[in-house]
């Protein structure tokens, strides 16, 4: 059953999120016109060829205007400009959300842009995505069973933030509210440091002397363990520094704890090696049973 | 068509790769008989119960005799302690071989119990296995389309190294030869690196106030990278001390670039960043192509 009316969709930014937002609403949700917005015509035209949207617009003042919810799913790095350029044309009752992996800098933007936080803004940020990008790579089920954390502020008029719950509703998601301060700590330490270590680890091994021998004798953990480092590098240089007040403390935390470890295997110290791993492997397997 | 047939084949270790291995053979092989040895009977009968092995022994120096072939798929740590055990009752015509991560580390416990390396002994290491242990875990195409790396020492008569090359060929498995210490460089950079890190991310997290809604809010990515995490801790243990001359030179490289990144993080250096990123993007999508 779906909670949500719309009349016109406006997705700014039609990649992964984007166009598997407008998949999931045009196949579970009750929306009657989908436009999207985007600085490339060929990809537009591709998303429209998919049967994403129903239209395209390269003028944002013209695609966001009539519609009632708008959807910011640019890169965190074009959140700024875009607010700016869509602020004078749209409507005083349009709702306007994002898709930000990081909340505090979204809400920073949107403060500067329009002086104070809009009503109808309501930042929200779904926890799902794969490490394809693009609108070849979108799909309606993206959401399902999936959580979206939405992070409304003072300002917010409660109408705005039940329309977004919906949205998310109706795509199968799971919503739940939270501050965005602690949103940003959540995804610093499971999402973006786990990608901040697995680029990195790459880059390692590949400017190692024989590095294609290396990678050849690469099994099926590095496979699933390195599969996040094929993400879009834009977008997450975008996310580490959006999110880098969350992100340096952890990134220190897991320094120093890999230098004890090192520290351990150099000296031999089996107890600390062994309890953290004890340790670690408990909680995993507590947390996901696979 | 299988290229060895073996009439009593020995599995010292009847876990997930030891278990696997006399799957396999018993299925794509040409074996007559298989005895599995350990300390523990109740996990042997489960073994036999689950027609891994034919039959099982808690005496060593019992299962050994008579075997033309002795496969050590104990831990790394009780490598030399059962080579100790089954030196002066092993046939001088058997081939012995092992399936540790680490190879140096087995190569100088052979040296020290037989005083000089046997030419029937071939140091081996199948580049398989999964987080899950134990012979329930096993089953016979563990092998399939993996690399088996051989490391031969000078002593090796030929014969007893082109068996175990054909041990694993009828496993359907890709056999290499390769130097010792090169084998383990190889594995510290593309395994046990990979697990260290795994192992101290979930630690670190799992430590932090509000642990479990911290993990309550990681998604598939975090999932993927983190399975490795749920490896055997003893295993890993010995893996990392008995490799430990490969690993920490690899370890405190990670550091050193982690560290590079973090600070980049911290001052907005985007060209670093991005660099790193994209770098890490094509080498990964080069050699893996999920």
């Amino acid at each position: 059953m779906t909670t949500l009316t719309i009349n016109k969709l406006c997705i700014i930014g039609v990649g992964l999120i984007g166009g598997s937002l407008a998949r999931a609403l045009r196949k579970f949700g009750d929306v009657n016109e989908i436009v999207g917005v985007g600085r490339d015509k060929a990809h537009l035209q591709r998303a429209l060829e998919l049967g994403v949207i129903d239209s395209f617009e390269t003028d944002i003042t013209k695609a966001v205007s009539g519609a009632d919810v708008i959807i910011l799913a640019v890169p965190l790095s074009a959140m700024q400009i875009v607010m700016a350029q869509i602020k004078d044309h749209i409507d005083s009752d349009a709702v306007l959300t994002d898709v930000g992996s990081a909340k505090n800098s979204v809400i920073n933007a949107a403060q500067l842009v329009f002086g104070e936080l809009p009503s109808n803004f309501v930042p929200a940020h779904p926890i799902a995505g794969t490490e394809k990008s693009g609108v070849e790579a979108s799909f309606a089920e993206l959401y399902e069973n999936r959580r979206v954390i939405v992070t409304p502020h003072e300002k917010n008029n409660q109408a705005a933030v039940s329309k977004v719950i919906a949205l998310w509703t109706d795509c199968g998601a799971v919503v739940v509210e939270m501050d965005p301060v602690h949103h940003d700590e959540i995804l610093a330490a499971t999402s973006h440091l786990p990608h901040m270590l697995a680029y990195t680890l790459v880059d390692v091994l590949a400017r190692m002397d024989g590095s294609e021998e290396i990678f050849d004798f690469a099994a099926g953990g590095f496979r699933d363990f390195t599969r996040i480092a094929s993400s879009d590098p834009d977008m997450w240089h975008d996310i580490c520094l959006a999110n880098r007040d969350a992100l340096v403390p952890v990134l220190e935390k897991f320094s120093d704890e890999l230098r004890l470890l090192a520290d351990a295997v150099s000296q031999g110290d089996s107890t600390l090696i062994k309890d953290m791993f004890t340790r670690a492997k408990q909680a995993r397997d507590q947390f996901c049973n696979d």
